[in-house]
């Protein structure tokens, strides 16, 4: 059954049916990725949005690469299937990291992630072609944004900041707790590349979270360090998809639906910071498993 | 096939043989658990310990309870039934609070978790009968030590400090930044149990990791309130329910085995802090689901 086919705005476009409005789907384990839904929004007010969160099994960190493959499968044929996306945001680092092509064999869909997009900002953004990325223990450990960098010919140090994820969970994302752990884990990462002789201009935020973060990030870095975002940057490589899949004008659409497969209570009572926006009615689905 | 017929201490008794030595069996969702094991291991050296933690399947806090229900019970028959353990203590309080009437219908063991013997302590602890407890968001949630103190005929005010455990994980254990975060967390808690007409004079730490946190947390609490700790309180219970078993006197044994459900690194990185010695060779197992 598709779920698209309710009557929420049957009448909005004359002749249109619900159906041709356009619907993007957006993938991460929890709810994080609803900054990268809300980078998508903005730039993309003629879609609409499907997004799932699969709180049920996350984290994904410390899984094997075959079940988070398994995992995120499901979600690909979920937002594909039964809500109708026309192509897929894969807005978790880790599935970026370890489950893209095992994503792209599932569905008939373009399948973005987040990682690649990411370290092709920071190729345009830095002059010395050293860039620094800060990420959770899981991302860093799969060394996907260091191999994603070096193919763009840029040197890279990682850093794991796991404390950052609960900072912004506790809702302290302008707090001085916050701006001292952030200064802590940045002055350990500038002075082991200072050590390795590099002169990094760019810092990487390769989670999913740290957006919120990003006026403490930009207070922190040192002057002329620019702070690239891999939600916004995802964001622009899927304006292009879009484009490419519709030439042609649309009428605005900007739907929203968000999905989980356990636990919605933390998801609705965090995701709006993230999304910018009230996430509505989260909606829980069971994917078995 | 009883795994416990390994030749290591074979020859070590004499005449007894190494399944007359008794063995213990511990549960945890993670790795938290082993100050509850390291707390027993000082109380029994005649006995051994299988302690098992399923990190495959971790965290509990956002799960069902039919589930935790379902993941304790496999763990625990794999302690009986693979380890032959004569009793278990539940070392996670999730699962204590959710799931303890389920593990004991799934084995003919003795299961003890670690909420009760925490209650019990702080009313042994307070003379004014108002007593505090912290612990993570979803033991908070579930009201288990809130049920058991006033079953205690205690007055109870909980409080989640999520940032805590990552805190401990990253290492922070004597940090500044602990200090300050633990501060917070303590000065909402008190300034609420006053606001509510509280005088409490014992604070409960309801959640494994806290152990490790316990110097700085006995300086932050006001003059005259003492810290239980749950670990600690459920060793003393569990060594009751041990010498009841073995009133004879036994030769020491002390061997400790380690069993993870997955992600075995940060289990092996970590643990030992939290055993308070190596914890040796984390072996996998797998339990299905």
């Amino acid at each position: 059954m598709n779920e698209m086919t309710g009557n929420e705005q049957s009448s909005s476009y004359g002749s249109a049916t619900v159906n041709s409005t356009p619907t993007v789907g957006v993938f991460d384990s929890g709810f994080g990725g609803l900054t990268v839904l809300r980078a998508l929004v903005a730039r993309m007010p003629q879609a609409r949005f499907a997004f799932i969160g699969d709180t049920a099994r996350l984290p994904y960190g410390s899984k094997s690469r075959r079940t988070i493959a398994r995992y995120a499968q499901e979600s690909a044929r979920f937002l594909v299937n039964q809500q109708g996306a026309e192509f897929l945001v894969i807005a978790c680092n880790t599935a970026s990291a370890l489950a893209l092509d095992a994503i792209q064999d599932a569905v008939a869909v373009p399948v973005l992630g987040v990682i690649e997009p990411g370290a092709e900002a920071a190729r345009a953004a830095s002059h010395t072609g050293d860039v620094l990325v800060i990420a959770t223990d899981a991302t860093v450990r799969s060394h996907a944004y260091s191999t994603a960098c070096r193919a763009q010919g840029l040197r890279v140090l990682e850093k794991a900041c796991p404390l950052l994820v609960p900072l912004v969970e506790e809702g302290w994302t302008s707090h001085p707790v916050t701006a001292e752990v952030i200064r802590i884990y940045l002055d350990e990462l500038n002075a082991e590349a200072a050590a390795q002789g590099m002169n990094p201009d760019a810092l990487v935020l390769g989670c999913t979270h740290y957006p919120l973060l990003r006026p403490l990030l930009e207070q922190a870095v040192p002057a002329g360090m620019k702070v690239i975002d891999s939600a916004e940057a995802a964001a622009e490589a899927a304006l292009r998809i879009f484009n490419e899949l519709h030439p042609e004008s649309l009428p605005p659409a900007g739907r929203v639906r968000c999905f989980a497969t356990d636990s919605v209570d933390k998801f609705e009572r965090l995701g709006s910071s993230f999304l910018g926006q009230p996430t509505g009615k989260v909606e829980l689905v069971d994917l078995g498993g």
